[in-house]
């Protein structure tokens, strides 16, 4: 298997350094074989060709099997004209390699639900996957434009039928290997392209009959999370709304820096990156929770390669290292042990061998 | 002062008849006369005219000072074609008089806050102020159509630059008289709207030195609500990024069925209305919390009425009544007193005279 390497920005090359031992570890376990292409994104790529997505990376990872993305952004390139912002590197990528489903699992793990902002009895038991759109939608609709001299503007949130088609199978396809609960959410209340999304989710559910669906509308969405974030199982949106229900979602089990996400194509090609920043205060420190990262290269071992059983070693091993207490500097455990990436990484593959 | 009240469906009726008795008590304690023209909107309208929104309601409220509308919406109503659904009037009335500023005050009791689904530690204290765009934005861009036999569809996410100016100056006003803080929320890292959005606070900010500034991408405010929701003041946003963030924000404090909110334009002209929505569930039981409802009476005598005096009199009678551990259903207390719509409604009275 050929995965391209794309540390980014930040803490990005520590944690791609990190994913790297652990896939040695599977290989040395299981018997795979991994080749490693590495490739420049984000301000990184700014720096060195003057481009946050050099062509070079776009072909190289259009060749993969699939890529690790660690992270891109920092404040060296924020004011830099937006054709040159390192986010366009990681907008680029995704609608290059046609990534049109981001999958985030949002799971609390018991040492750390005391992080989390919300009280226990509320966060405690969630596990919800949110199924957002990532190459359509607001974040990619023409026009996007100034007019009258700059004195108005426009952006599109625009979507093909087909679009909303590919993404709500993949959320039942998803709800289908849960606990078969699917949450659509819209503003089917004001906006035309909801009332599409509403019509496919309808139409498709009837070859789902084993999921159960309902409809929210995203301000209530926004709401729920907070409140009862149990009820929710899979939830399905357009790329916007997913982009803030997402983050949103990120804080609630006091996980942050756990959490993976996995950017897929209809056949199987992926991206995977953690869904923490590139933390430019941390960077080079050796103190960044690589974890997240670690947590992404399962979902790629599952998603991209299939390699159910590999998957859930990994995550295994890293439940059972916060089990015995070890976490870095992001995360508190009471009578735990402070670690650096580095050990934090060994620590994962021990439980590997 | 000429007050046109559209009680509109559910619970709206109760509320409504609340907040009469509210006006009464202050005309009496204060000396003004308030005159009352009762209309229909919502659900309610279309039973009785078949339009969500008739055109002697949009009369009336374009010659009044003020409205007060209850709320709209009910299951009864969910499966009407698109223009004939409830919410249209809600759009209807606030583009018919130009309310482009939306402005949701969110504020803890302390009474309360045992209901948040946040921590003490992390509410308490919380304070903010949402200014939200109403009159356009990607709630009312054109085009918003199917296209290809239905097969693609659109929205239109647009803005004027005045349209920015005027909400970005109605919260650095607010700022003002508040903490001086402004939070301008984007996506100026993707949208071409964001980028103007920013440019435009990036000018006014000149004309505000008292007011420090900071720019937040939307995504991040989504987090930043929950794990840290001291930080914010006034936050300024765009007309959807509002709706979905104000939501959000009103349940920290554990208090939405206490909060109100404000729809202005340039000359003081306002809607007010309780967040919370219809509750068709226990509508016409006598059971409906009014304090929401009467605290957005307060914002209109102030923000319409420059009735200072007045609108802090009828805050302080809600606060005391909370303090005697008064509390409707919705609520909890401890050792509180459980009342009805009606009782709650004189426990108000009673504290203004
Ligand atoms: C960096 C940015 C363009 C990106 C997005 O909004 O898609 C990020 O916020 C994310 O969620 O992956
Ligand atoms: C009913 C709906 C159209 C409305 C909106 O989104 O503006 C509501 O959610 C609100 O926030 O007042």
């Amino acid at each position: 298997k050929n995965i391209v390497l794309l540390p980014g920005d930040g803490i990005g090359q520590e944690v791609i350094a990190a994913a790297k031992e652990v896939l040695a570890a599977i290989s040395d376990q299981f018997n795979h074989t991994f080749t490693f292409d590495k490739q420049d994104i984000g301000g990184t790529a700014v720096d060195k060709h003057g481009t946050p997505l050099p062509s070079q990376t776009v072909e190289a990872c259009k060749k993969a099997d699939a890529v690790l993305l660690g992270a891109v952004g920092g404040p060296k390139w924020d004011q830099l004209p937006s054709h040159l912002r390192p986010e366009k590197g990681l907008l680029g990528i995704r609608k290059e390699l046609g990534l049109f489903a981001n999958l985030r699992p949002i799971k609390g793990f018991d040492q750390l639900l005391h992080a989390s902002p919300l009280k226990e009895e509320i966060v405690k038991g969630s596990d919800l996957l949110i199924v957002r759109e990532l190459t359509g939608g607001l974040y990619f609709g023409k026009p996007s434009e100034r007019r009258n001299n700059g004195n108005s503007v426009v952006d599109t949130l625009a979507y093909d039928r087909y679009e909303i088609e590919r993404i709500v199978d993949k959320a039942f396809q998803s709800a289908r290997l849960r606990r078969k609960h699917l949450t659509s959410v819209d503003k089917a209340n004001v906006l035309e392209s909801s009332k599409l999304w509403r019509e496919v989710v309808e139409e498709k559910k009837t070859a789902y009959p084993d999921v159960t669906v309902e409809h929210v509308l995203v301000d209530a969405v926004a709401m729920k999370l907070i409140t009862n974030p149990t009820q929710f199982d899979v939830i399905v949106t357009e790329n916007m709304f997913g982009d803030i229900l997402s983050d949103e979602a990120s804080v609630l089990t006091g996980s942050l820096g756990m959490l993976p996400s996995a950017s897929l194509r209809e056949d199987g090609i992926g991206l995977y990156e953690p869904v923490h920043g590139s933390a430019p205060d941390i960077a080079g420190k050796g103190i960044a929770n690589p974890l997240a990262m670690i947590m992404s290269v399962a979902l790629m071992l599952r998603h991209s390669f299939q390699l159910e059983e590999e998957a859930n070693a990994v995550e295994e091993a890293v439940k059972a290292v916060l089990k015995d207490g070890y976490h870095t500097a992001d995360l508190k455990i009471e009578n735990g042990q402070l670690v650096g990436t580095k050990e934090m990484t060994n620590l994962v593959v021990e439980r590997l061998s």
